[in-house]
């Protein structure tokens, strides 16, 4: 343990960044400090632990609130001052009760200066990455479609399951014919697009989120196992 | 500006922490440091600017290397110490040349204490979430099943694109049926695993990787656009 603790990079208060981020959906959930026990705890027990400035000493996330996060792996950076724990929380990351610390967002608009907006409540200005990002447009095209707001295309489908099916189908095979014609990777790219956007409608409405999804793949074929279970399943 | 920073919580030294991920994978891309006037300079440039303490001063990266990061949106977290750069980025975001600051990871083994693994010229040490750990699982898969290594269902599939664009085909409409049947939201998590897996096999066969896929929604799908553009298209 101490070759690797000896090589990090401690700020003059002995401490390094550390950056949890979501194992599953990439999501940044927290931002915290750690110092050498921080760091020795945390790979010992897996539970992400910090250093607390107000506690004066190291601090277990969810000790207090049982919010823990499950550590799968620790990463330092190329200059070894900062630290991401990929992880798997138990709960909200956020003391407010969000999913993560960040759900606000700052636009300058040229006329107006600064505008910042979000509340923790929502998710609506959280930082998404586009596949999250997406979600989160069909389940704002869903809301409205409900209010009778706008009749958009994703609208239409959410409302016409057998049309999204027909959709699918059809996207699916638009897919393999960009391999069985040899059409090439954007093409490829863009018919991959047009089959994940239209089976993201169908997970919105069974009520399935992305982020299930993406446990059961990494469940089934996550690190080592890929190969037995993929294989054992096919029949 | 001036409220919103104001607003914000600067350390001793006058800084914010600054992460800057990656707007359609989610990747952490670097993490740094930034003062109030790289802070507006992000917001009005959109190109990612932080404090470089050799430098002493503002920093706009990629103002020396060209590889500049486009910054998509800007977000505070809770307690305002921490600022997320949304962002894409030109080239590398390491000055190692790695796509990321994090390359290699570290592993607490009972026997043999810590060890860590990992090279910035490859990603297989790379924090990925679960998506584009898939991705380079495959690939993994794939380098294998090329230097005759082992007979994995992945590799099967590589191998025969008539069995894999049946796959493809046969998961979808198992995906649908899911919502026909209204199987509910574990199957349809489920069966969506099963359909995106076998597309990222497929997407790797046609060279095509999952962030080009992500880029064409993004582009198809973003912020406002999504209705118009999806709509066009349908026909
Ligand atoms: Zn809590
Ligand atoms: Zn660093
Ligand atoms: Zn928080
Ligand atoms: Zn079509
Ligand atoms: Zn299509
Ligand atoms: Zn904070
Ligand atoms: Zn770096
Ligand atoms: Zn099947
Ligand atoms: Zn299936």
């Amino acid at each position: 343990m101490s070759s690797f603790l000896d090589s990090l990079k401690w700020n003059r208060d002995g401490l390094v960044a550390v950056i949890v981020q979501h194992v599953d959906t990439g999501e940044v959930l927290m931002q915290a400090y750690a110092d050498r026990a921080a760091i020795c705890e945390t790979l010992q027990t897996r539970m992400a632990t910090f250093y607390s400035r107000s506690r004066a000493g190291r601090w277990c996330k969810g000790e207090t609130s049982g919010h823990f996060i499950h550590v799968t792996s620790v990463h330092p950076d190329c200059d070894r001052d900062s630290i991401i724990y990929m992880g798997n929380p138990i709960g909200p990351a956020c003391h407010t009760g969000a999913t993560s610390c960040w759900f606000s967002s700052v636009e300058l608009s040229s006329s107006e200066g600064v505008s910042e907006v979000g509340q923790h409540a929502s998710r609506d200005q959280a930082p998404l990455s586009t596949f999250l990002a997406l979600e989160r447009t069909i389940q704002q095209r869903r809301a409205e479609s409900g209010a009778g707001g706008k009749s958009s295309w994703t609208a239409k489908l959410l409302k016409d399951p057998e049309l999204l099916c027909k959709k699918i189908r059809e996207e699916a095979s638009e897919l393999c014919q960009t391999l069985e014609d040899k059409e090439g990777p954007e093409r490829a790219a863009s018919e991959a697009a047009d089959l994940l956007y239209h089976s993201l409608v169908l997970l919105n409405l069974q009520g399935a989120p992305v982020s299930s999804v993406l446990k059961v793949l990494r469940g089934r074929f996550g690190v080592s196992g890929i190969d037995e279970k993929a294989s054992r399943k096919a029949k």
